[in-house]
């Protein structure tokens, strides 16, 4: 039976890879959310967008710095997630909360978070307020993985990113 | 051992659900292409986007009556995806050459492939330009699923969405 959905109609389009999106202020304060809001948009030049709400305190450090970082993490980092998910950097500082442990990327000045198996450095492009959200185009300029997971030019089984499906549920993949 | 990715960094954010891209010539003429560059935007309204390569036929489509479903499959329309991945619409009949069967869809007139299990309309906000591709902005004028498979909001398991991992290599979710 095919029943119209009327209401989170984005669940259609999940399972989503789930990240850690990483920012930092014009002062150099860091923040971090939870997101899965991304599609790579071009291959030459690498080109990704991430999307955002625009109440959030990513939005506002990303259009002050314009740089971003997707780390993508592993199942043993899924508490980290939540808590990174449901709270603001503009009230706690998130990395002690969940506590992640960072330093600066190699190209940008946005934190990278230790222990992820992914990295792609971003510099926006442009920003398109689309909705509640704004989408953040960035131009990949440096990205680098954690050769055990990311094996040919593809993640494998063993890495177990989470995706996101739906409330508190996260699925894996396997080939 | 992190190391630096070169080439194909969009691997990075896949697997990624793959789907019948579908849209319609202002003469009627239909299309399909695969895709898997896509992603929610916002929620409140519905806002989706699509990448696609500003070369193709859909992209000409899209720009000329700023419309598109996305068709969300199953495993068994894997041949049918893969065909309709490598041809182009302005080539040959798609919808003929991999088997499918159409319909219009209910708010817009580019059509909806039957067998899928999800389908979302979208007529276009905006279409920005980015490296190779064009990213359209879609607002969601409707959306529907296969109850079978989507239940209290979510995908179940047995639905079996092919995700597109790198190549020829797809995976499936389980919970």
């Amino acid at each position: 039976m095919i029943k119209r959905i009327n209401s989170e109609v984005y669940h259609l389009l999940h399972p989503k890879m789930t990240f850690f999106l990483t920012s930092i202020s014009r002062k150099g304060v860091p923040n971090v959310m939870t997101c899965a809001w991304a599609t790579p948009v071009s291959d030459e030049p690498p080109i990704v967008v991430v999307c955002v709400s625009r109440d959030s305190h990513t939005s506002a450090l990303i259009r002050q710095t314009r740089e971003f970082v997707i780390n993508i993490p592993v199942k043993r980092q899924l508490e980290a997630l939540w808590i990174c998910g449901r709270t603001s950097g503009r009230d706690v500082d998130k990395f002690k909360e969940a506590g992640l442990r960072y330093h600066p990327g190699r190209m940008v000045r946005a934190p990278i978070i230790e222990g992820c198996i992914g990295y792609i450095e971003c510099r926006v492009l442009r920003c398109v307020v689309a909705g509640e959200c704004n989408a953040f185009f960035g131009e990949v300029v440096t990205a680098y993985a954690d050769t055990r997971f990311f094996k040919r030019g593809s993640w494998v089984d063993t890495a177990e990113i989470p995706f996101h499906l739906a409330g508190r549920k996260m699925v894996y993949f396997r080939g």
